[in-house]
């Protein structure tokens, strides 16, 4: 491929060559090759198969068509898109919408956002938050968009009973156009729910987790209604999946991600840092958290013996957080790899007016553009970590557009679903979910959790001196 | 105090009778108590000197006075105060807009706002993001707040010259009305910028450090503008601080979080979790992210000893990151301690309307309101830490108002100054920051740094292998 409009990885400051002591030696990720092939070799028997089925996605035209027909037959004069969904029925969403379309989407007027709806990701359940966005709405003019494979995400479901309360109060009963459902192909309470209110539907295909659906309608969907180019979306991560084919990990740069934080975990680094340097890609990393915790994130491995394992995610972003965590980074302990997102041309560059000449140290400044500055501290952060002695690398954006963003996608799954199988876990469950669930059902009195309830009731209160 | 109207710390889980083997041994804990009352000593008897002189800033009414009188100058017919600042001239202000303003503040009409403006504070220089914030307001109705102690914060600087341009051009010479300069009260460039160009200033008072600097007009003047009540914030920072003059770390809520933190520190545990149960306290975690990395993050102890020492803070939101981070806090390494923060009692409450009563696993949600839902998730997650043998403490805050927003600012810089004193470091210097800012100024063609660029410049490529 072309260097020019693909994403590059460049790890070439992971190694103690570079960094000294607390970087990798290159001979011991070597040693990880034969391991490393093994793990390819087991993603790529699983294709499409099992909870494999996103891999899929990027190559399936049916996403798009069918959230291309839904939206048509919903979308018309449409202002706002209300989406209800959380985890990984939101975080793909919100990561394209920040992404792709204008920074002040929201704030633009219609014929500004070329027609499209404005797009509200609600994934939490902070009544006065929701409150507020439902307040400011017009329910005439909103498409309320409910996500939830199982249909009974209890936060999603709880947002939709207000709406179609509202709606059913504001428009009467014809409100079936307002809402569209994204759930379970064949089963589940929302699938029964849409055939019985005759809501429109898309489905949550097979083998799709919440966390890789993001190039599936739950994704696709609210891309297509806000105008977002989702053939080059997935185009981008078609192409990069394609550069997964390869067993060579010099030569798969999911692979190669995969293997060098799995080192580094060895080596005592528990910390994995995503570090774009574009305010457009903020959200990736917020997305990308979610895929790597709940992925790799497990106290079992898949012979049953205890591993509690997992890098924690971290969410920086440039050059904002130099101002907040690069004072850690450079001087705390060796317990993080950062992966910097560097972006090589914005859309447009703001020149720096030459004024105040007299004034060193402020002086410099005029004749560059912010670009230039935005690049200038990306290169000094790099510096900074590598005279830290601190192991990174850096993956390089042409720009921040549909492609690229595929391209981004499809190289953090395959390199979870790779991490996967170098840990030997299921990276495709999430049972550690569950407890804090069960609970949550008991307190709300959900139908057989009684006993839990009485349990958790009877627990014994705090000791005074442990309450300040 | 009464329990009733103040923040409450229970730490009863972060102890091994609780949670097991990998929470904290109270014994261990009570051993640090000699050195947690030194500890205390050391802030109190540092008070209001050196670095320390944020802690007079809760009892001082000059920020405010200074701030009213500014924007009673400036803030006829304002309509969007544009906030330039990067780190501590930035998150404390975020966190005081999104936790005190109405949720949809910007979107709202200038009526419903009180007559306060909008708010944007862009602490990046994402050219894209930057232009699209200056294409959507009018200079004309605009106040563009630049902060920087040093004037010459480069992010900041580059921002103000291109408002500077854009408020010439549009404006003509008559452009001073909109610009207030938050700055060194004695020296530095911005300082004598301001007084060429007869900006109206505010002062950054002596011994307040950015990350310390919300309570001074850093955060009030822009609270001020926006009709924040910051008497009653500074208020509850004083009531906090109040409670942090005793040396009994069984007393002190700050220092009982400091040692706590210290002593699982010496267990390996080396995460804070942040995780507030409100979507108005989501920029209360980032504000904090700040606080604890820049001031803990070091590479030296005060008596030279090379220490790397730092827990690394992440920020995760109650419900929403349940489904993307409590898989990784429950089942992963023993690497965490996490601090809840659950609110009592929201504005409203939103009831959900009993519908679908046919249907299992969505009809029990009928009858409660989304509030309790969010306390029901709040509690399963405590259940699911604990059951998971994962220390953790919560603060109770009644609601999310002025007073418990003060008070938890207060409450952690009091527990970050005495976490410094435990570790025996400087925790109101940044020194890890000069290496990035050096090089990026040389990269920018500063004067006196033409040697640090041929170095850069001349630095060997990576090896073709390493790139993909």
């Amino acid at each position: 491929m072309s260097h020019d409009t693909t994403i590059r990885l460049d790890v070439s400051r992971v190694f103690s060559d570079a960094v000294g002591e607390h970087g990798l030696d290159e001979k011991a990720l070597e040693a990880l090759a034969p391991a490393a092939a093994a793990a390819h070799e087991a993603v790529e028997g699983a294709r499409g198969t099992g909870m494999l089925g996103w891999t899929e996605l990027p190559k399936s035209t049916e996403a798009v068509e069918r959230s291309r027909e839904v939206w048509a037959k919903v979308g018309d004069g449409i202002e706002d898109l209300v989406v209800f969904g959380i985890g990984g029925s939101a975080l793909g969403t919100t990561c394209v919408a920040t992404a792709l379309l204008h920074p002040m989407h929201n704030h633009l007027s219609r014929e500004a956002r070329g027609g499209a709806p404005r797009i509200w990701v609600l994934d939490n359940i902070d009544p006065d938050w929701i409150a507020a966005h439902l307040d400011f709405i017009d329910p005439a003019k909103t498409v309320f968009s409910v996500v939830s494979k199982s249909g009974t995400t209890a936060e999603t479901m709880s947002q939709f009973l207000i709406a179609r309360k509202m709606l059913e109060d504001r428009l009467g009963p014809d409100y079936s156009r307002h809402v569209v459902c994204t759930t379970d192909p064949e089963g589940g309470k929302l699938r029964k729910i849409a055939a019985d209110e005759g809501f429109e539907t898309l489905p949550v295909p097979q083998g799709v987790g919440g966390r890789f659906s993001v190039l599936s309608p739950v994704g696709i969907f609210p891309a297509v209604a806000t105008g977002v180019d989702v053939e080059t979306l997935l185009a981008g991560a078609a192409a990069m999946d394609e550069r997964c084919r390869v067993a060579d990990m010099w030569k798969n740069p999911a692979l190669l991600q995969a293997a060098i934080l799995h080192a580094l975990g060895a080596m005592g680094v528990n910390i994995h840092v995503m570090l774009p340097y574009s305010q457009a890609l903020r959200d990736y990393a917020d997305w990308y958290k979610q895929l790597l915790a709940e992925s790799l994130g497990k106290r079992s491995a898949r012979d049953g013996s205890v591993v509690h394992a997992g890098p924690t995610p971290a969410k920086a972003l440039g050059v904002t957080d130099q101002h907040s965590q690069i004072q850690l980074y450079t001087e705390g302990p060796f317990d993080k790899l950062i992966t910097v997102i560097e972006v090589e041309k914005f859309s447009g560059s703001l020149p720096l007016p030459s004024v105040y000449e007299g004034i060193e140290g402020v002086s410099y400044l005029g004749g560059h553009t912010l670009a230039d500055l935005m690049a200038a501290e990306c290169a000094g952060t790099q510096v900074a970590l590598e005279q830290g002695g601190r192991p990174f690398n850096v993956l390089t954006v042409p720009e921040v557009n549909a492609r690229v963003l595929g391209e981004l996608f499809a190289w953090a799954e395959m390199a979870i679903a790779y991490g996967g199988e170098l840990l030997n876990i299921d990276a495709f469950d999430q049972p550690g979910v569950e407890a804090g669930k069960r609970a949550a059902y008991a307190l709300m009195g959900r139908k057989g959790f009684e006993e839990l309830r009485a349990e958790l009731e009877g627990r014994a209160a705090p000791s005074p001196k442990h309450l300040l």
